[in-house]
């Protein structure tokens, strides 16, 4: 029998999770008895995932769009984190009167498995010992993520979202929904991603990977028993991530080679420059709202995706039977996710004569230009979205 | 009165150095009373400065060439390195008959100061307490490196240097001889480089030293008192650097996704990608023969650099006075110097009518292509030199 609660704080049993402890979110659970089985072999249970709502859900249950956030994002699409303290991460998009219109539609967004805001991962109790699971979290998938927020729309009564939305490992999910549940999404939005992690992409996750691992206070992922943190690692790790985020023009306009309050070079070790005040900066916030056994979990499961490598290899046929309509967005200085590789997408979905649209937005702010001001996706994200409810409502 | 000795081994005073102490380097020596004045304010005393010389030098000393080696390079351009027994780091280009013909000219390379290959560098011993340098050691610029150098050109008696060849930080050196010695050298190469390290260059380098303090092994560089070595620090900051050698291209040409020695993914963090042990790899190997301490003096230096900061902010000012030849070698792929830094340099030349040659070398293999097999390189340099070898000996 399933275990299903559905209550806006996370009273009772359970883990104490600093998130999903908070009002801030709501909070579905599933008991020992409803594992989510996962590609690995391995299931989670219990599962618990948190997640938020913005706008009402109409008598048909027809207006609800999903947002995915990306590697570090969590459920607070558009109101404050409860972590942070700040603003959610997609103001700009999701709100009333804002491109994902919340006066019209319903909006979810849930925080993905393996993940630290209050959905089952690797800092949560293992009701098998006792113990925080550490490395014996098993290892997700984006396509486990997304069954995982399938559960969650089944949950909810939803047997067909209007829309499946999100930007870099949110624009995979968004894919892996096309691939996994086409008969459940009317319209997809991928912004700034890729149908499968590039060996660069891997380059890169394996560098931040090894910074904490080679942290001590890592303890081999056990440092919740010791009390610890490995903060230094997780922050090289967020300061290496940061510069793929960030076209070299833009790093180049907004920093150059400023000197950090100083009049000359100081001809030491400390942060001389501009640039390297700002990584710093980025590394040391980060590791106060995020978890290091997250992060190895959430950057290998970006790793592993490679949609057609679930269909024998060809990118097409995850779309054959897909009566979805999609809108590729891409950032012209995205060399995380470059154009090319987005393009790559629409090619997949013309060649099975799929309804696609593929934006490339001329931009210099690089991968992170999906979470900035870009008047250009705003307006796209509307059109299509507003078109879609059209014909899909 | 300056203590200059000039030994094919490094018998007799000074601090027991792994490879000066081998016959394979020359050996220069200044004393306490020739110290290097750095950019600093500070000094070098004593100094050394362990180089490699290949062909002979003719009787009117008109056929030498200055080679400058790139941040994790070292003297041994042409010869084995003693410490990894492979052959020399461009051995493609400087021999007998190579590009940089050794029947003909004669070639020099030293080791830059703040190195770890028997110049002076942070892990020797501070005369002033008989301990290791470590972060005591003085920050240098590229400047002083080739200060460093002009002494030693001084030393073996060449008033004026044919010409000067270097890529990436060699590449900076050769500029800088030309900013700095315009009457002593005849043509200059820069390969790969840039006139001024960019805003995501220093992130990059930053991202690699912060790595290497984050290890306790590293003591505030006190680590050779403690007798340990960070050396997990110095892997995850040649991961990351070895990167932005590699084009995205060639590393998914490369690599791709392929996995490592394994059917299906291990659902571990061990690696189970072919990049992913690539990467280790390098890290491993790096950290047998390179010091943590010298890294991180040889990228601030790298940093630093600015050719047109010390010349009022305008580069052409650099050349004005420039009687030297240029050649300037540039590869398509190249993200970490790109053919736009690369022709800054060309245009900068071109507008005080200076005389140059601009080449931007179709290639996929990015930043490192210049130490790789780039027939197009090979003739570009031997052309120019053979060239410049006619008209000015």
């Amino acid at each position: 029998m399933a275990s299903i609660r559905h209550s806006s704080s996370a009273e009772g049993a359970g883990p104490a999770r600093s998130e999903a402890d908070t009002p801030s979110s709501h909070v579905m659970r599933f008991g020992l008895d409803r594992p989510l089985e996962l590609d690995s072999g391995q299931s989670i249970a219990p599962l618990q995932i948190a997640y938020q709502t913005y706008g009402t859900l109409n008598a048909d249950r027809s207006n609800a769009i999903l947002v995915c956030h990306a590697l570090t994002g969590d459920q607070h699409v558009a109101s404050v984190n409860p972590v942070t303290g700040k603003g959610g991460w997609w103001e700009t998009v999701v709100g009333p009167g804002k491109p994902i219109d919340t006066n019209r539609f319903f909006v979810i967004c849930s925080n993905v498995i393996g993940g630290c805001m209050g959905s089952s991962g690797p800092s949560d109790i293992d009701p098998s010992d006792g113990k925080p699971y550490g490395l014996n979290f098993p290892v997700v998938t984006i396509r486990d993520m997304v069954r995982a927020q399938k559960r969650l729309v089944d949950h909810l009564g939803i047997a067909r979202l209007l829309a499946v939305v999100g930007g870099s490992m949110g624009g995979m999910q968004t894919l892996q929904w096309a691939a996994s549940y086409p008969d459940c999404v009317g319209a997809i939005v991928p912004i700034a991603c890729a149908a499968r992690h590039s060996a660069q992409n891997i380059a890169f996750h394996e560098v931040g990977r090894q910074a904490i691992m080679a942290d001590p206070d890592w303890h081999g992922g056990e440092y919740q028993l010791f009390n610890t943190k490995p903060s230094k690692g997780l922050a090289v790790a967020r300061m290496a991530a940061h510069i793929t985020y960030v076209s070299e023009m833009a790093l180049q306009r907004k920093f150059g080679r400023n000197l950090q309050n100083r009049e000359a070079k100081s001809f030491q070790f400390s942060p001389d420059f501009q640039i390297e005040s700002y990584l710093h900066h980025q590394g040391a916030s980060f590791v106060d709202r995020f978890d290091a056994n997250s992060y190895l979990y959430i950057t290998r499961a970006m790793d592993y995706f490679d949609l057609a490598e679930e269909h024998g290899g060809q990118l097409s046929d995850v779309f054959r039977v897909n009566a979805a309509r999609f809108c590729i967005v891409s950032f012209s200085s995205d060399w995380l996710f470059p154009p090319a590789e987005n393009k790559r997408i629409a090619h997949a979905l013309n060649a099975v004569a799929a309804q696609v649209s593929f934006v490339e937005i001329k931009s210099d702010k690089g991968h992170d230009a999906f979470l900035l001001d870009e008047p250009e996706m705003f307006a796209t994200v509307r059109g299509f979205i507003n078109h879609a409810a059209l014909e899909l409502t």
